[in-house]
C-alpha cells in the first residue's frame, strides 16, 4: 500500500492565527506532519509527503503545486494497487487508529472529518478519485457509488480531528500522545474554560 | 451491567435555539434519547433513563432532580457491579460503537466528548465517582488515578459527538443512522456550506 500525506508547505493553518503567529504556524504544521508520518511508519508503511513545495523531510517527498484534489488524483492515477491518503493535520493520529483503517476490508475506506471533511481515504478501486471541496465526505460517498462500489466507514475520533481552529487545539492538549501536544505546552498554550466551553489560552 | 442514560426532561438543548424553538428542542431531545436507548437495547442491555422529572418512556425511568453529577453518583453508590453512563444526546450512537465500550477491558472505561466532556463512562470499580463540571475527561482521569486504577479510552467519533450546538447537527445529518437525522430532515434542517465550513440551514 502506498500512503501519501498531502502537506501545504507555504502558508499552512491560517485559521490558527488567533493563537500562533505565521512562523509558529509553519513550525506547528511541521510538528503535526511529523506526528502523522511517524504514526504511519509505526504501522509498517512508509509515508510519502505530497508537498506543495520543496521540503526538507526525513520521508520521501513528491512535490506538486496543483490544488490538493488534483495533486492527490495525480497520485491515484499514477499508482497501481491500494493508495491511502492521510491528512497532515491529524495531530491525534496513532498507529492503532491508522491500523483500523489500513486493515479494514472494502474497496474504498473512509474516515470522515468533523464538519464533513474526508480525513483518510484508502482507495483499492482503480477508478476512485477525490474532490476535497465542500462537504467532501458526501461527494466521496456518491463517487464511490458512481463507480459501483460500497464504502467502509471507520469510526475514529482521533482521525476525525483535523486541526484547523483554536478550539481544535483543546483536543490536541487533552488527547495528544505525540510531540504535538508537547510543542503546544512549550509555547504556553493551555486549556481553559470560558462560558462553560473548553478553549485554549496563551500565557505569554 | 446496569446502563443509565441521564436526561434533562425540563429545558433540554437550549444552545440549539438558533435552529429549533423550545417545543422542537424538547421533541428533538426525546428523539435523540430514543436513538441512544434503542442502540443500547440492541447491544443486549436494558437502558434506564435517569430523568430530572417524570417521563413517559418505553424504558425504565429513575427520577432524580439533583444536578447531573449528583444523580449519577447516587446510581453509582446504589449499584453493585458495572455501571455504564451514556449521555442522551449521542445522536450518532450505534450498537457497534457502544459494544466497543461495553466489551472493553478495564476498571474504568471512557469515551471522551469533543471539548473535554465525558460522553460514556463504564465503571467497574466501586469507588469511581463522576464530576461532569468543566473539562470532565481530565478530572475523571485524575479521579481514576486517585483510586489507583488505570483508564481505558475508546476512540469513537460517533460517541464523541454530543449534540449541543447547531454545527453538531451537521454530523447528525451526514452520519446519522437512527431516527434523529430523519427528524431533522422532516423539519427542513439541511447541511449547507458557509465561508468554507459546513453548517446547517432551515428552509421554512
Amino acid at each position: 500500500m502506498h500512503v501519501v500525506v498531502p502537506f501545504d508547505a507555504r502558508e499552512p493553518k491560517t485559521r490558527l492565527s488567533p493563537v500562533l503567529d505565521s512562523n509558529e504556524r509553519r513550525e506547528f504544521a511541521r510538528v503535526m506532519l511529523e506526528t502523522v508520518c511517524t504514526a504511519i511508519a509505526k504501522t509498517g508503511h512508509e509515508p510519502t509527503v505530497l508537498s506543495t513545495a520543496d521540503l526538507d523531510a526525513e520521508w520521501p517527498v513528491r512535490v506538486d503545486d496543483q490544488p490538493l484534489s488534483d495533486a492527490v488524483n495525480a497520485v491515484l492515477a499514477d499508482r497501481d494497487g491500494a493508495v491511502a491518503v492521510v491528512m497532515a493535520d491529524l495531530a491525534l493520529a496513532t498507529p492503532e487508529a491508522l491500523d483500523r483503517v489500513f486493515e479494514a476490508d472494502g474497496e474504498v475506506v473512509f474516515v470522515a472529518g468533523r464538519g464533513g471533511g474526508t480525513n483518510v481515504v484508502l482507495a483499492r478501486h482503480p477508478d476512485f478519485r477525490v474532490d476535497y471541496h465542500g462537504v467532501s465526505i458526501r461527494d466521496h460517498r456518491e463517487r464511490a457509488a458512481d463507480i459501483g462500489t460500497e464504502t467502509t466507514a471507520i469510526d475514529s475520533f482521533r482521525l476525525a480531528t483535523d486541526v484547523d481552529e483554536p478550539t481544535d487545539l483543546v483536543e490536541v492538549l487533552l488527547h495528544g500522545e505525540g510531540e504535538t501536544a508537547g510543542w503546544l505546552r512549550d509555547h504556553a498554550v493551555s486549556v481553559t474554560v470560558s462560558g462553560g466551553r473548553a478553549t485554549v489560552e496563551r500565557s505569554e
